[in-house]
């Protein structure tokens, strides 16, 4: 049994990989809700549907969010209409939105709606919202407000530099009814190569979860999503140095180490293993780009492999 | 200045009419909200909608309500989901409500936001919701729960008994800020061929409407949504019915008099006339099916003459 914390198009293409190893109903994923957001009053959460659509074959492989054959109707309607569409949400997409929204209307629980839908999507792994409670993520802007997520990181395309992040809800949010046991009972814990601030850090804000992670250090397994001091995707390399910390697997060692016993670097930072090893996490040296399914899938042993 | 009490697709016709004989800046629409729901999260404004999609040319035709050249692919995938689809809603006219749930939800009021659509959409006229407070028409069944309009409408396709109406909301409802006095200063008020127990009905219940009415009784002019006995659309007959009501001309005068002067009613039901000249309304017989924008037209110049 593999419990796997996971963001978004990283964790998805590590979860894509562990099903190439193990069943899916061996695989639970606890997803990052802090990226969710209600806008035209549908509420999207961009973390768990990347993971549904990648699972379910349905993502558009060129921007690794929304649907592949998408149509555009809808923001095409709504650009005429004056209305917000920097969210670019696709008509299928919304589709998805209007389920979730109506459901959780109806008095569903994020938790309830997230396996319905991951069910109607043909997706057999257990994903976990990692709470049913608020949860939003929020960047102070050197130069500007405060600012929610989906404002930082889509419509301003996270080229703006931030001095600090908080998760608002976060002390009042209780972790999804499976999650902690999914946490205690998993033989193995992957922590996916997300960004360990704004994907893995709201996870770790729920009251509760930092615990039960940490009484599983020697089981958890991390990929590191900084490669030679730089994210692949996304800006978790100026995230990190802009909140203080090293922008390379040491600093993601550093970050994890309280809590997670080993961590998967890429073979380009062959040279800083013992830089990692010092942070008191052990430390395995392996190709870690997921740019095809097979490499996914190489990396999901070398992970599964780590922990034995 | 022409103060117009509007429903749905019976009231567009006769705005259509009356466009052609008065500049729109000189029509204010009074429309009806106790249709309003909301689905998927999105906030619905049905009779607002075939208003204003019906003035923009922009109607389907065939259904007299919803887009022509409309796409499906939402509804399609919701579907598939297992979502809610027996309220259809096209692409292009989810524009619409995500462009309205995202300003109320900003803080916009439904009257500043029925302005912004009908301004993007081309249409002159002044729509006022009858209220920005939630107003909610409510049906109770006679072999069934009390149900929502469009549960009703829709959803049952009115092919149920109804054995009474309120309007959920109404008591505590204030009027739109510009209804009174689009009330109280029109040089004519036009009563739409709309459904008078769940059309105009819900604008007679919000505080103040029906006193300002009352006030312009001999300005009043309706025209009766029964033609000899029958509803062109919809359950208006049945409903007046079921409500204890004569689905007649003399019912829709019994039911206006209190406030409305004068009558137009189909020539198919001249023998009437004297029957509603008893309830104390001036009649007017013309022909009243708006089948054509033409007709639209000359019924609207017969309502304006009538008034004279």
């Amino acid at each position: 049994m593999i419990t796997a914390l996971a963001g978004g198009v990283g964790a998805a293409r590590m979860l894509g990989g562990l099903l190439g190893a193990v069943p899916p109903g061996d695989i639970t994923a606890v997803v990052n809700t802090g990226d969710d957001t209600v806008l035209h009053g549908l509420h999207i959460s961009p973390d768990l549907d990347t993971v549904m659509y990648t699972l379910a074959g349905a993502i558009n492989p060129e921007t690794g969010w929304g649907l592949a054959g998408e149509t555009w109707q809808v923001m095409e309607s709504l650009g005429r209409l004056g209305g917000i569409t920097w969210f670019s949400l696709g008509d299928k997409d919304i589709a998805t939105h209007c389920y979730r929204t109506q459901r959780l209307s109806e008095g569903a629980s994020l938790t309830e709606v997230t396996a319905e839908l991951f069910r109607a999507w043909g997706v057999g792994i257990r994903a976990l919202p990692v709470t049913d409670d608020a949860l939003r993520t929020r960047l102070q802007l050197v130069d500007g407000p405060e600012v929610a997520f989906q404002e930082y990181f889509v419509h301003l395309r996270h080229q703006v530099a931030v001095s600090a992040v908080r998760f608002d809800g976060a002390p009042a949010a209780t972790p999804g009814p499976e999650v902690l046991a999914a946490i205690a009972e998993a033989d193995t814990i992957v922590v996916c190569p997300s960004n360990p601030v704004v994907s893995i850090g709201p996870l770790l804000a729920v009251p509760g979860v930092l615990e039960a992670l940490a009484r599983r250090r020697e089981d958890t397994v991390g990929v590191s999503p900084i490669i030679a001091g730089a994210a692949l995707k996304g800006p978790a390399d100026r995230l990190l140095r802009e909140l203080g910390w090293e922008s390379s697997v040491v600093g993601v060692a550093r970050w994890y180490a309280p809590w997670m016993g080993t961590l998967v670097i890429d073979e380009s930072d062959a040279d800083l293993a013992p830089a990692v090893e010092a942070e008191g996490v052990r430390c395995v040296v392996a190709p870690t780009v997921m740019s095809t399914p097979e490499r996914s899938a190489g990396l999901a042993r070398t992970v599964l492999d780590a922990r034995a």
